[in-house]
């Protein structure tokens, strides 16, 4: 999509300094600019950027003064973050959540509903009695299940699996692959060795602004429903399993696994890759520094965690930092035993 | 779809107590309990939680007797935790094996051929030769490639990938996402520090009765055959490489990860986040720890496995417990030097 | 396929012994051999197994003298390792790149175009403006979003995700459910304790002769662009954050995960499941060992780094081997305190 400098200049309220009819139809970074792109100087340290840039424009804050000569076009704003910032948006805005309408072939059970200005993908299959609100869109190859019932304004991306009896907010975006509502890993050992596996019945429910990263997994609940909370952000790979709560506002980083039952307060924050066990309750406000294991409840909040097993972090690199003089430890030990 | 509480006691051999053309959609848990739900009252200590109940109605013991007076219905049987297990089979049963027939537009090669009583879902694609037993059920969007065999009663669900010369045995499930006989990572190494892609021609096979979990990724042999033996349980976002052999009944958590050629035996337990090298056997009986990483053989049977690299757990937990007091460790040294 | 040993004798400029009329459907290991399948015997240590397998034919070289009777046919080609890996090859050729045309259902915007001897299988999806070379491969169900290029030869495997914007080079391999160009993981934190999202509008750029593993995630760039650079082989469930850039000939195996903005260098070696923070610079020839933490720059190429926090590898094995002395060490400071 191209936009000349003109129609930019007048979305985010500047005035363009040079050629408003050229087009531009990419943000670049103002240290990457190339023609027909249009990149921003607020930091001061990129304002050498400025005077060597491709760019066909660049938005510039009111009183930015150049050192010397320019040969881009500029934009001026009250603030160049800002008016980045609103561009940025709206350029989303417009190459995202432009699709309406549906593609064909479809698939879109006839006992199933759906609101206004929302969009189906070639591909798509949308089973018995679900519920889709105003605005959703389900992009191609996404499944949704029996049952489903979806707010308005969710988008659910190429690909993404939500199986039966899910509920899922408004404004929320569940990225490629995704799979809501596998069943739960339950299998009852036998006498003979082997497993019967247990009936998963529950479902998910996702309030509203959650994001689900690409081939993450969340599994329905044994029985009941395994919830994340609103605004809760979870990134690509990671597994949440049968029955678990994710609070409110907790981000989420990949390849992290939780298991089952296991209750994650609000507001916390937890790295990549970090495992947690089973029945446990992490507190409100918890940090989880990348790779730490959790065995145990985290009863009081605001603290952080890391390591193996989930030490204090202080706790764990003052241990750590001698683990390192392990080899010198271990020979003033054997001098001391010489000298006795 | 909703039963009368004379239909369920009917199912589970159970008589009611209250109004038995009363109708229930959906399990519920007995302390969660909402109208048009049933529950059960197995273990004392949830009796309290039937005072309270919201739900339609609780399966209780024959020998029951209410301390206090009840609002919700009863259906009465034997054992109430064995009534409520077969309610929750046939539930499971309904919802997930009902489906029946074919829906259009799905792709099935004229060489390959379906048993009775199957499934295969809108975008479900067969390739050539395939044979797919009795009662199979082909969810939308999975993908079956050329020469795929699978057994009676096996169900691959949405969007799952199955890819040509794999053989799958009876009662399987594969859920969501799963990618099974995808490339092994093999790649010889050039003079020039390139690599050449070293072709993959073998396959997969996964015998009775296993499950594979949601986005976990199954990889072909480079020759011969990946082997996933009779009753293994392998769970979300699990990393199977080429030629690995998994023992019968051995259960593998979520985001787990063997590498090539490796042997696991029958009956381990392999929780989550395990790493496992190539070329190396694990013993029957094995279990392994969380996050635990395994370098060696494990030669001996029904051996505890823990730690960074797979310690025995015992061994593991004696050195962690002083690795946490090593600063006070130091300072004792510290202490003795000075005092020489 | 089936192919007679004279048809395969002349193919790989050997000499049949036997019957050359026998047909041969599959390559099979020589212990493992069974009537149908043609091995080669290469390493003398396999020597036994050429008197006993049930293989329809064997590979040998030249100069191979049986010291016993044997029951299968052979073909004598100059050197029977290169033989088979010719044979292997063509093999793999006939199977993986023999699908050309279109099967339908399949979605290809008028706006697009695409190269010839291509293929695209059943239900795959090509969206607007794109771009395809000579000989692509677009398989079944595969997503291809708007605006992508994907460069001659190149084989888009079942059910791969290409978002909007991705360009990919020729050669390359994106095996199934491989999700590339998903938003990154870009949240502005607010005063309520909410996150606002951060519009992520880059792309990810992909080089020649790269290959992705089954069901890996590769981020878009919230500006710029995540680069895969020439002849990178990355593995199933590998994580690649926004903005990282992996270098030429660069190995990541499988569940590895790597932090935004990273870049790793030229013909690194990458085991499983490490972790890699954000922000960070990895040198050219860098070898890190599986699980390992990496949370620093890595300013010197050549090191090889393993364990919890990325130690160079002989100081971690120093450390780790006392480590397991812990209890011991213990022992030896009382008895120097009792001493005292």
């Amino acid at each position: 999509m191209e936009f000349t400098l003109d129609q930019i200049a007048a979305l985010i309220n500047g005035k363009v300094e040079g050629d408003g009819s050229l087009k531009v139809s990419r943000l670049d970074k103002i240290q990457e600019g190339k023609p027909g792109g249009i990149a921003f100087l607020s930091n001061e340290k990129y304002e050498q950027f400025i005077y060597e840039t491709e760019a066909t424009a660049v938005i510039v804050s009111e009183n930015f003064k150049p050192a010397r000569s320019i040969k881009c076009n500029l934009i001026r704003v009250k603030n160049a973050y800002t008016g980045f910032s609103q561009l940025l948006e709206a350029y989303s805005n417009i190459t995202k959540m432009g699709k309406v309408g549906v593609e064909q072939p479809s698939y879109f059970d006839e006992s199933s509903v759906q609101g206004d200005a929302g969009y189906r993908g070639a591909f798509s299959y949308v089973g018995k009695n679900c519920k889709l609100g105003n605005g959703v869109k389900i992009h191609a190859h996404s499944y949704i299940g029996d049952n489903v019932k979806i707010g308005d304004h969710t988008i659910i991306h190429p690909g993404a699996k939500i199986c039966s009896d899910t509920v899922i907010g408004s404004h929320c975006e569940i990225h490629p692959g995704a799979v809501i509502g596998s069943d739960g890993f339950g299998f009852a050992p036998q006498e003979d060795g082997s497993y019967k596996t247990i009936p998963q019945i529950g479902n998910v429910i996702i309030e509203d602004y959650v994001s689900i990263g690409a081939n993450a997994t969340i599994d329905c609940a044994t029985m009941g429903s395994t919830l994340i909370k609103k605004g809760a952000k979870i990134d690509n790979l990671v597994q949440i399993a049968h029955n678990v709560i994710v609070g409110e506002n907790t981000v989420i980083a990949s390849q992290t696994g939780i298991s089952g039952s296991t209750e994650i307060g609000n507001n916390c924050v937890i790295a990549g890759q970090v495992g947690i066990v089973g029945h446990i309750k992490i507190a409100d406000k918890t940090t989880i520094g990348a790779k730490t294991g959790i065995s145990r409840n985290i009863n009081e909040s605001g603290k952080t965690l890391f390591g193996f097993v989930g030490f204090d972090i202080k706790d764990f690199l003052k241990s750590y930092s001698i683990f390192k003089n392990l080899p010198s430890l271990q020979d003033r030990i054997k001098e001391l035993e010489k000298k006795q």
